[in-house]
Formats: structure tokens, C-alpha cells, sequence
């Protein structure tokens, strides 16, 4: 491989922190091979695409999903209203606190309970209500609002995909909607570049309004293999690069080291259990067991934050 | 409203195309107005959303959709397998060359029939053979190839629209797959921003490939009030400028012009028999008859081809 000495020009630090591993120099090797215009591996940059997931990979998941947070707060104020949630699972759990349960409903629980809990909202008051839930709600253990606790080596990561011409998308299987208010201005990720599930959305127009109603019910599930499924309807190309966290994500990393070319998937082992989390084989959320055992064959790229990761949360 | 004098060079002619008229005017006012720092109608650049129908708006709709004339073919090529075809409807029509039968099916019967026609094959080997169709098969009467029967007048809309920090989408009933191949080297438009139709795909892992498979189902359908969905599902926000040719383009122009601030709604009226064809308020494509009616009241820009556009296609 040709190293050019002007991708990455010799006073600039492209991942600060990021440590020196090979973790570090097979994702700088990576972009200097696709991004070397002499270079066998050379990569247009129209087809220089991205994906990363998003709970576990880009923000904190563990041990329950953001968005069932937000969303158990919802139901809890709308339970007045709804005195059968009382008996009526999965809301009897949601008001009895037990989130080992609600957490066990995985993403399809998690979508179905959303759904629920903003059903008859306008799109428009949904995203609001994020946005204001995500930047002022604290998390009880990391000192900051849950909008910025977000990894800072993904974000340099992101930085330097875009300072090489990539385009960066994220794609999870949580709400597209619960994302979209926030990933432009905490991952420079624009709304059009952000692929989740999403829920049935209906038109509603009146004097001379036209707003788009959320319904309670699944319009899609992005999750395992739906998530290359979701790629293709959305993106309508292979990515390069794509970074997960979990058996889940194990379908879309396939799919883009499947492509012609180099390519380059890797997983974050969430390793940490000081400065974040340590988790694994074991539990309800981000289980990464299967994808630990084959990631040698298959040339996958494990990232251990411990040991990786220099500093994990932005300073502020 | 401030004229920016640096907006457009006095030396360049951002739209040769268009005839000195309102409507070309109408056109440049709203993007100096939305481009005016100063000015009260300034819209950020990650704001400047512009949505356009594909058939009929930027390439040839009339008298029957380009993606029906590829469906036919390769279900021609596929009835020697398919006895059954003989006596069954819509695929009799099909192979008795029925065009009025097969056209009036609209975009539902034209997806169930590409879905049919495609089924099995990868999205990748689609995607090539669609473009090799696009790019070899000539139109009988403009002595060109489909993928070249786009009108000039959008095209120069488009660039002066990204030179303005605009990112431009399509919103089209038509099959994704049938345009994404082709998108970005006739308009301009990345396949991550167009939006249209999909059928049911299905990921297959095999011996270390992983590929898309196409179904024969229809996943989503892109067409009136659902073009304002699809817009909230895949761009997340909100478009400034809309641009489509007939009823089926209502939805999305209302859902836009009904945001916030200064809009802009657009519907070409195909009026130019000798250049193109003229059509509106008959017949089964491309029909345009209630926005006729209730263009005025609502601030709708009717484009009239023949009056407006002083050359219909590029050169070549």
C-alpha cells in the first residue's frame, strides 16, 4: 500500500483519542487505501459510503435504550388516561418500573411502546419533545444530558471519514424520529443520512395545514438483516465501512465485506466497566457473543475500549 | 426583497433555458429571497430541501411510464416459462402489447409487474441491467436514449438550486432501483437522495457473499399522500421547494408550501405537442386537472412547457 503523506499531513493528530494500537492504524490504513488515487484499493468518493449504528456504537445503550427512557416517561404521564395499563402488559410493567421486563421486548417492544406513546403527535411536536427531552434530561451516572453522552473517538472517527469524502449515515433499529432532531448537531450527521425504524405516519391536511400525524403501529423494523435491506432502500449502495456493537448489527458488517474492493467492518466491545460499561455475552441489550466468536475468521475488526479508547466521553 | 447582486453574476444566465417570463422570475426570486442572509426570508443551507417528481417533471412520462416499456420487455423475454401468462390478466395485455390496459394499472399495477418481472434477481445485477436498458434503448420518436429524454430546463433548475446549497431529492411513485443507477450521472441526484417505490427484498448470505435479492412484492408505494410520508421517512425534514407535473404531486406540494417561511410549489403543465406532447386533464399518465382548478388560490407556479422552456432536451 502506497502511504500518502498528504492524507493525513504530519502536525495533524486525525483520531487524538483513539490509542496507538492496531485498532487505530487498521482504520487510518483503511482510509489511506481507499482515499490513495494511485493505489489499487482507491475508492471514488461517490462510493465512499458509511454506516454506524447508533445504541452502543455512537451513544450509550447499556444497561436500558435511551429511547425506552424517554418513552417510559411518556407512558407515565399519559397512565391517568389509560387505567387498563394497569393490568394490561407490556404497560404494567412500564408503570411498575421493571425494566429487566421492558427492556426484554428488544426492538420491537421498544418501537411498539413509542408508538404508543406519541400516537396522535404531529411530527413536527414529536421532534420538538426529543430534542428538549434529550439535551436537558441528565443520565444519573455520566454527569451530562443524554444527547452528549456520546463516544468522542467516534466522532473523530466520523470527522475524518468526512475530511476524506465520505458520506456518514447512521443506521439503528431505534426510531428514525427520535434521532433526527439531534445527530446533525451532536455527530454532524444530517437527518437525511440517519436510517431507523419508524412508525406508521399518516397525512393529515386542513385549512391549508398539512402535517404528518404519528400512528400507533410499526411501519418498519431496522434490525439484523433488515438492516442491509434498509440500506439498499435507502442509501442504494454498499457501504465501505460499517461499525456495530452486537450479534445485531452482524448482517449489515457481512453485507459491506461482502462488496468488491476493500472494505472494513468493525464492532466496539463495550470493555470498560469504569469509565462506561462492561458487557457482552450476557443480557438483554447489545449482546455481542457470536460476533466474538467468528470476528477472527472474518476479518473483522474488534475495538476494545478499554484499551483503544484513550477517552470515551466528550469533556463536555 | 433584497436583490443580492453577487447572487447570480451579472455575466452568467443561471437558467438559459427558460424563457424570460413570471415564472422564470418567480423561480429566481425565491432562491435570492431564501439566500439573502440579510433578508427576512433567509433559510439556513441545511434547510434548503427542493423534492421533484421523476416522470413527467425531469424525464419523459408520456404516453406511457419508461418503467413500464422495460417491465414489458422483460416479461416478454420471461413468458416462455410462464404458460399461464397467456390467460392471465394483467400479463395477457402485457403480451398482447395492450399498452392503454397495461398503462391504466397506474403505479401499483406497474410495480406489481416490475416486482414479477425482477424477482429473484440481486439488486446488483438489476441495477446493471437497468442502466445498460436506460443508456442503450432509443426513444422511437426523439431519436435519443431514455436515460436521455430529460428535459434541459430541470436540469440547470437543479444545478443553480445546488449552487445555491440546496440538496435535491426526487420523490417518485416509480421504482428506486429503476432510477438510482442512473441518477447521478443524468441529474446530478446521489442514489441516497432519490426516493421512490420498492419492492420486497430479501438479504441472502451464501459462501461469504451477502446480496440482495428482489421479491416479487411490492414493499412501499410512493404516491400522493404518501409522498409526504416518504419524505418525512427518508429526508427527516420538511422540503422548501417542490417541484411534480400532475395530481399525484398535489400531496407533496401542499405538505411543502404549508411549512413555515417562504416556499416555493411548482407543477409542470405539459403544453408543447410539437416539441414534447400536450396533455392534462384526459387521459390515464401524468393527469392534471384539480391542481388546474385550485392552482391560483393556492400559490402554485403552473409551468406552461411550450411558453417557458425555449429548448426542451439537452443537445445530445
Amino acid at each position: 500500500m502506497t502511504l500518502s503523506a498528504s492524507t493525513f499531513p504530519a502536525k495533524t493528530n486525525p483520531l487524538p483519542s483513539w490509542s496507538e494500537s492496531p485498532t487505530r492504524e487498521a482504520i487510518l490504513d483503511f482510509i489511506r487505501a481507499v482515499t490513495d488515487e494511485g493505489g489499487e484499493d482507491f475508492v471514488p468518493p461517490s462510493e465512499r459510503i458509511a454506516t454506524f449504528d447508533n445504541d452502543g456504537t455512537l451513544w450509550v445503550e447499556y444497561p436500558i435504550y435511551t429511547q425506552f427512557l424517554f418513552t417510559i416517561e411518556r407512558l407515565k404521564a399519559l397512565a391517568p388516561q389509560h387505567p387498563e395499563w394497569q393490568i394490561m402488559q407490556p404497560f404494567k410493567a412500564v408503570l411498575e418500573d421493571d425494566r429487566e421486563k421492558v427492556g426484554a421486548s428488544g426492538v420491537k417492544g421498544l418501537m411498539d411502546l413509542t408508538a404508543v406513546a406519541s400516537a396522535g403527535m404531529t411530527a413536527d411536536k414529536f421532534a420538538r419533545e426529543v430534542r428538549s427531552w434529550l439535551t436537558t434530561t441528565r443520565h444519573p451516572r455520566f454527569d451530562r444530558v443524554y444527547a452528549r453522552c456520546i463516544y468522542l473517538p467516534q466522532l473523530e472517527l466520523l470527522d475524518t471519514l468526512r475530511a476524506h469524502a465520505f458520506k456518514t449515515f447512521i443506521v439503528s433499529g431505534g426510531d428514525q424520529a427520535f434521532m433526527c432532531p439531534v445527530t446533525a448537531e451532536i455527530y454532524g450527521i444530517p437527518p437525511e443520512q440517519v436510517i431507523g425504524s419508524t412508525v406508521v405516519s399518516e397525512l393529515k391536511l386542513k385549512d391549508g395545514q398539512a402535517d404528518l400525524v404519528r400512528k400507533p403501529g410499526i411501519n418498519s423494523i431496522v434490525d439484523r438483516e433488515t438492516k442491509p435491506v434498509s440500506i439498499l432502500q435507502h442509501i442504494g449502495q454498499r457501504p465501505i465501512l460499517a461499525f456495530g456493537n452486537s450479534d445485531a448489527d452482524r448482517e449489515m458488517i457481512e453485507y459491506t465485506m461482502a462488496g468488491k474492493g476493500r472494505r472494513l467492518g468493525l464492532f466496539l466491545h463495550h470493555t470498560d466497566a469504569v469509565r462506561e460499561y462492561a458487557y457482552d455475552r450476557e443480557g438483554q441489550v447489545g449482546v455481542l457473543a457470536r460476533v466474538l466468536d467468528d470476528a477472527a475468521a472474518n476479518d473483522w475488526v474488534i475495538v476494545d475500549m478499554k484499551n483503544d479508547w484513550s477517552q470515551v466521553f466528550p469533556d463536555t
